[in-house]
């Protein structure tokens, strides 16, 4: 941590940060310049250590954080890619893990024939959402628990495991009886008390990232399902809120090779939400395998027409089987399988 | 709802968003232009029809919302102020309310010491939190239960309500039995299973704006907690995240008479978190009043430097009580009183 | 253009609406609903009428333009893709087309050797600044028309055609002389006596995307150039700004189809600019290519550790020479050459 | 600048590092911590040194900048307030100064009844475009040299100071020949040769905040102007462009005292363009007089319904008569007068 005192600084407040830093177990490093006197704080923990600490003492100008507010994340902490074994299905290795399934479950009819077309289109997860988190409170709000049971027929009869979002810390113990990956969707992803109880139950997580949430703030969201020896942990890129419409988000394509050099967790990327129409998710869906993602989760309905929510960027089953086909020699290119 | 259909679009296509209108009960007016066909869809609940279940007809190039997609917090529905009693003090009506404290309680001489000096320097309502979301799991996370029952004391010592957040739906009970106003946090703003809850509770409550939310997703998540015949909500705005970085957030001062003009709750502002630094938080507070809030929510703390959480955005109580005096002549000079 | 108006609005409101419409030679429709008037206004040109006119009428409580304000740039004015001839190298035709180089023109030697580095990669256009744009009046500005005269040379010994930024209606006649195409940088996106001067010319021009420009309003700056009779125009997406810090720009990835679908222009993607960091340029390059792009613009420079300005992002020839090879079964794998 | 090492960082490295920032006469402080390198350099130019020298070299991790990028804009080189002297008018001072007038120049009748409607109520100087800068190149252009003669003539009518804004760099000597200070708009924030001609002229000028543009930019692009020994120099903030919709911009009120503590300039605000509609021009000029600022800029049109542009975000002559009396006793409770 480096600290910038006032041009006008006197010694005595330098002695303070000083003081306040050794307090706080870190060794001091006095840069006194002809105009400015810098201060490095250097210790093992500077990243966990809240800048405001010292940015509030007089006589301070900026403080300046080194080392990065995640731990766990970190390739620092891990070099290794972390793998994720789920019934011998692996997220994070050569093989580009695709989800794909509708954005609620709505009746067995409906999940049936989306679980088979997505089988026989190649996908390797089934997601579906039982719990809905919805803008307007007079909107379909999820099947619940009977949602979890369809999930679960259409698992045993496909074969598939299944990915689901738990919205609430009173649905974690229940959702993660019917679950083979727990998602935590982006306007969760600070809901420090979900990410704690999802970490305590050493299930599969995919985190999504904040719709505005830094790359920082996302790892340190991620530190808090691995804090509690979670180690099952994927992350997912699903677009950022700026100011253009066109797309219903905007995907951060940059994140993907920030991630993978910054992170050892699998990355997967969610097309469908950052784009928010149909016609956009193939062209994204592809960026995001040759930018290096390890994995996608996609939208797909039998009948978007009749979807009972964010139909627009579901794809048809067709669609969905020509865009995993498009993939392959993409995969192919950068030595991967898909 | 508006409904343009592509140039090359088919009567069939435009036979089938009449039909899917009507089924929907929407009257329907076609307008046959030269070059496009434009259909109306005419209803007294268009705003809370998903205009997806019309873009992702075969045909249709685009689809407009006329009517707001909230209703119970908007000011066609309800056109008079609302104005919420908390033992004798009224938010929403000609007095300012300033809600003022530490970010955190932290142990008893800490808060009865801030207590005592808000109201000295004329505060309405004591502000503390006892639960604490962090970014991240390394830092400190607020006293809990034991943060709730030093509230109470200060209230009975000083005899003002106290606001405090509640951050999870299994603490919604808890929480309740100890405050007068309960706070639902920017990233708590579309937890909605939390909205739900702290409705039914039938307790004031302050909704803050999340920091990525539009004014409109704002009101619709007032919605869901108004929907459940809370009527004691309030608003409270509290900045965005944008690029600038030389303040934490971006108070939306724009925000304040686009709500005051849309909705018919009380808006309360939160200068501490927007600014991030005790330097700025006078500047904004005096503009907020300017611009026609109902209220202020203002971080604090006896001695900021020994803060455990945001202690650089710490009013001293000196500060806090100049500012105070400041605010006076403003709040006159708009005929209200502070 | 669709007209709300509001609820209480009068007949005599209504009125002023229509009259105010025929006055500029618009149907009128009205749409007379229980709760609501719409007035639905249709004619050719209403993309290029401001909607503030109808807007500020009193009784309107809102205004949406369902024709997009752009025109001559849309795939409604032309269906086919425009493509763009420069002594025998076609602009967005099958083969995608890579234009590379240093950011700025430092020397002879500097820029020879970056020209044979790309040309021998193969790249297809020869990149290089001579005015450059610098945040600080401290910076290196760039060597002028020297650089422009040193661009010739490396054209003339490598047999590739040159762009060039032109930042001022001033150099218009000189960069032209050089350049075979214009560079009108991002800053510059609204710069409309520079796009109107450029227009001018009839000569090949790339229009990069404004750091805060909405997909819309880069398409009504291409109008600018395309009003000018000249059809030679390529447009360059090279980020936006967000919030995101971990990544100097934030590629619109979600652009990219978004552009396609609505414009017949020729689109360029800079993963150099986007990333601000070369460890990032390979993955964003492979993104944009995936997701159909018809071109990239990249820095190269020969020593990107001695480079006057921007070297953090510049490739070295030998990165530069491994992006190509990776590039190629990307664009096998979409049906094109690169 | 402080330099943080790779932790697998060779000594080599790190000597290259010095060696770079020996070259640039910078002092070198190492600090060798147990698990990293810190590297500090110190000097007095360390703001305008590029952090892309050093991020660019092997072994290096991350590169801050301690010192701001900018230089002649900041109190650290100034300390006292800069005020600007036109006939015997102020800008900077106690008296908080308002510019008023249209948007854009119509014609004779039109600014006379603006400039003596903003004259009787209170403004100082009158604001007036004659050359627009608009979306569409199909939009009214402003009227150019004719539009200089008519502020001319309104001038001596009323005996106000003029402002209006130059575009390109072609027409500085024609601006300046009439304006009484040379407005610089957002879009052009950066358009570097266009600050240099404006600094050069020696003329008050009004800096524009980019809608992109960060505090830091701003002020660097104020060094531009002030790099010409041009001290007459404002600034303008009108709002920064986010994800919000519900005003045009999103004005900074955080920037207000950001400014104001970080430079000498004064700090005017333009609540007309942040808002884009007239009804809530008002409270954001309450607001930015009780944050702090140096004075307003304001849009008045005789007959906003009538306007060629920017028609919506008028104020009538009596709506703006009535927001000066109501600043008044605002500027009164900050000692200052209006």
């Amino acid at each position: 941590m480096i600290i910038e005192m006032h041009p006008d600084s006197s010694q005595a407040q330098v002695k303070e940060v000083e003081h306040k830093a050794r307090s706080l177990k870190l060794d001091v490093q006095m840069n006194l310049g002809t105009s400015k006197t810098i201060v490095a704080l250097l210790g093992d923990n500077t990243g966990q250590i809240d800048t405001d600490l010292f940015a509030v003492l007089p006589g301070v100008q900026s403080v300046t954080r080194v080392m990065k507010p995640y731990k766990l994340a970190s390739r620092e902490f891990k070099q290794d890619d972390t793998t994720i074994n789920i019934d011998g299905l692996t997220i994070g290795d050569n093989r580009i893990i695709v989800m794909a399934g509708p954005c609620a479950v709505e009746n067995k009819e409906q999940l049936m024939e989306a679980a088979r077309a997505i089988k026989r289109a190649g996908a390797s997860v089934l997601r579906g959402g039982a719990f809905k988190p919805r803008t307007s409170p007079f909107s379909f709000q999820g099947l619940g628990k009977d949602g979890l049971e369809l999930l679960v027929q259409a698992k045993d009869e496909v074969g598939l495991p299944i990915i689901t979002e738990v919205l609430d810390t009173q649905h974690v113990n229940l959702v993660s009886e019917y679950a083979d990956i727990l998602q935590i969707g982006a306007r969760n992803m600070q809901n420090f008390n979900l990410l704690t109880k999802v970490g305590k139950t050493l299930r599969p997580a995919l985190l999504k990232r904040g719709l505005s949430a830094s790359v920082t703030e996302w790892m340190a969201a991620a530190d808090y399902l691995l804090a509690q020896n979670n180690t099952q942990v994927s992350l997912c890129e699903r677009g950022i809120r700026t100011f253009e419409t066109s797309s219903r988000f905007s995907l951060d394509i940059c994140s993907i090779p920030v991630v993978k050099q910054n992170s050892h967790l699998p990355l997967i990327v969610d097309p469908s939400h950052a784009a928010g129409h149909y016609s956009l998710v193939s062209s994204i869906a592809k960026a995001a395998v040759a930018a290096g993602a390890d994995g996608l989760i996609i939208e797909v309905h039998p009948n978007p027409k009749e979807a009972m929510s964010d139909g627009l960027q579901a794809l048809t089953p067709s669609d969905f089987a020509r865009l995993m086909e498009e993939l392959k020699p993409i995969a192919a290119s950068l030595g991967r399988t898909i």
